[in-house]
């Protein structure tokens, strides 16, 4: 059985019969799949009948315009997490240290290959923010480290010279960090913070992204990676199926990059309603972490008036689904993340929220 | 860089600016889309916005009810292939006894964890047939066996005698039987072929099933394994993303199930065209061996008309693509597969045939 530890599961919930659901629970582009990418699917059904390509020329070439990125360096996968688990097969390492919380999926893909994960725990008192103390941790016996940033489910941006210094520690040390930027496209100013520039010079950084949470397309199932590492790129590839990109990804991605009018108005309803949000939720009194993309942590304890125990099924029953995080290692009850959705939906949560 | 070894590649083909591009080196239903599954695409491209269930939960069901077999029993995947390099990497066996000629795939996906491939010679002056000899190989020192019924790319069934005795064999000597009937369904009375009717009550069979070619969407990546043994179920899940299947591939699948005119509507075009095109290539003296499901193994030699060097560039420029074969382990130049198209494309190779 496939785990159903994340956000997202709507199957379950409708299984238990509840109807008119609203999940705030994946951290998906409130504005819904753009029309023009939608159209291209529908024109482009009578592709089906033919095999992907298994290179993905036409995506990659459009990557790499988007991305100012050399087309070799560039890989792309059955969503952000096929490159997770492939990655993981090929490079086979044996230590790696990864955070405490943060994605479980990095763990989850290091257990296939036996490798030991080290745990750095973010710490509540600092608000889950990942210091400089980290590069102590950085030490030659690392074969990989992990990083996300913004960091999921905390939302904690890590800064861009925070992140220099640690792919400095990482090419000493002879590490590979591999860094999560899914959700940067979320964040204010984000080429501030995007390591990208870096890819094609330093063999020692590996970059996660996808086109799941940008442009709301998590059910099509399109993520890329990027590194100059040539022969990892070439491992990672043969770790799996040649054609592991569907035929209407492929040209779904194509057509979303070109949809820089709805990332620029999404970025710009996301930032409101993440104000809206966060205020809300301040009247309210609950607990939550500075938010940089479009979900935010939260914690509900003894001091707010909520009970942990029922908080997320009393929202359940009035059809909202939110990230129970307590299943997160370094975490514990009481954490969950909701999305920042659509003006109407988080109204809707906003009203639930107190009335229960 | 993936490898482009396999039929289907109509981009290489485009990229040296070849328009009009007819494919007969993918096995794909002639019939294209069923047009119901084109329009549940479109009506369900909004739940694109969710994650994919990761159970897929209303897709097994279906194929439950169309395979009469255990829910539990089966694993969906992204395409068959998937499947195949997921039980690798999930079962990582030592040594492995598969065909020559046979779908490479079995034996790239062993190769990534290490495993020995015996490789049992199909013999050409047999017509490339499996017979009983092939159970005095089978000892204890294999792991697992593929086998695939029609034998891609020769054509050749294996009858369910010999498939009964070769199962018995794997129970007493605790092989692990793959059997690949991915395109069981093009072969007439293929009841009277298929194994599923063993999968609940023996664990030694693994079966491998696809709808990429019955119900042609190679391009929307589908594909599904059938397996009492529950602890491997399990672990092949564990090998990869809980998302591996996208919320089009499973609408689409759950829609293609109840395609049952499409279907033998398309078992019985493909029966007539197949005798058209085996009674054509006889005029022409072009060797071909008996074929089954819905394509045509080929040889090409001095005795031909054709000179092997040039055959299958001559047809290229004449905007027709075949499957080179040369690449598969025990075959060498000369041989070729054509899958059975329309009509109207059918006879626009027998046409360029004649003409070179």
């Amino acid at each position: 059985m496939a785990n159903l530890i994340h956000g997202g599961d709507i199957y379950s919930a409708k299984e238990k019969g509840i109807e008119d659901i609203l999940d705030f629970s994946a951290n998906i582009n409130p504005k819904g799949l753009p029309e023009r990418v939608k159209q291209t699917i529908i024109d482009g059904l009578d592709a089906c009948v033919n095999y992907p390509d298994p290179l993905c020329r036409e995506l990659t070439s459009a990557l790499s315009e988007f991305e100012g990125i050399d087309r070799e360096c560039i890989l792309c996968g059955n969503g952000a997490a096929d490159i997770i688990f492939r990655f993981a097969l090929a490079l086979k390492p044996k230590k790696a240290l990864v955070l405490a919380p943060t994605f479980a999926e990095y763990e989850i893909a290091l257990d296939t290959v036996g490798c030991e994960t080290v745990h750095y725990e973010l710490k509540e008192n600092e608000d889950f923010k990942l210091r400089e103390e980290y590069l102590d941790k950085l030490d030659s016996s690392y074969d990989v480290v992990f990083l996300c940033n913004p960091n999921n489910p905390t939302g904690q941006l890590i800064s861009k010279d925070l992140l220099d210094k640690v792919l400095k520690a990482c090419v000493e040390k002879d590490i590979l960090l591999v860094l999560d930027e899914c959700f940067i496209e979320f964040v204010e100013n984000y080429e501030k913070y995007t390591m990208k520039s870096y890819i094609e010079q330093c063999k020692n950084l590996f970059i996660l992204k996808a086109f799941t949470k940008s442009y709301a397309m998590p059910g099509l199932r399109l993520g890329y990676g990027l590194s100059s590492d040539k022969a990892l790129l070439k491992k990672i590839t043969d770790m799996g199926q040649p054609w592991t990109v569907s035929v209407l990804a492929q040209i779904a991605g194509v057509q979303a990059l070109k949809e820089t009018e709805y990332l620029e108005e999404s970025l710009k309803e996301i930032r409101a309603e993440r104000q809206y949000l966060v205020a809300e939720l301040n009247k309210l009194g609950v607990k939550n972490y500075k938010p940089a993309a479009n979900y935010i942590f939260i914690k509900i304890d003894e001091a707010s008036r909520y009970e942990v125990s029922t908080f997320k099924d009393k929202l359940l029953k009035k059809g909202i689904i939110i990230r129970d995080c307590s299943n997160y290692i370094g975490l514990k009850e009481g954490y969950y993340r909701i999305a920042v959705k659509s003006h109407s939906s988080n109204e809707r949560l906003i009203n639930a929220l107190k009335s229960i």
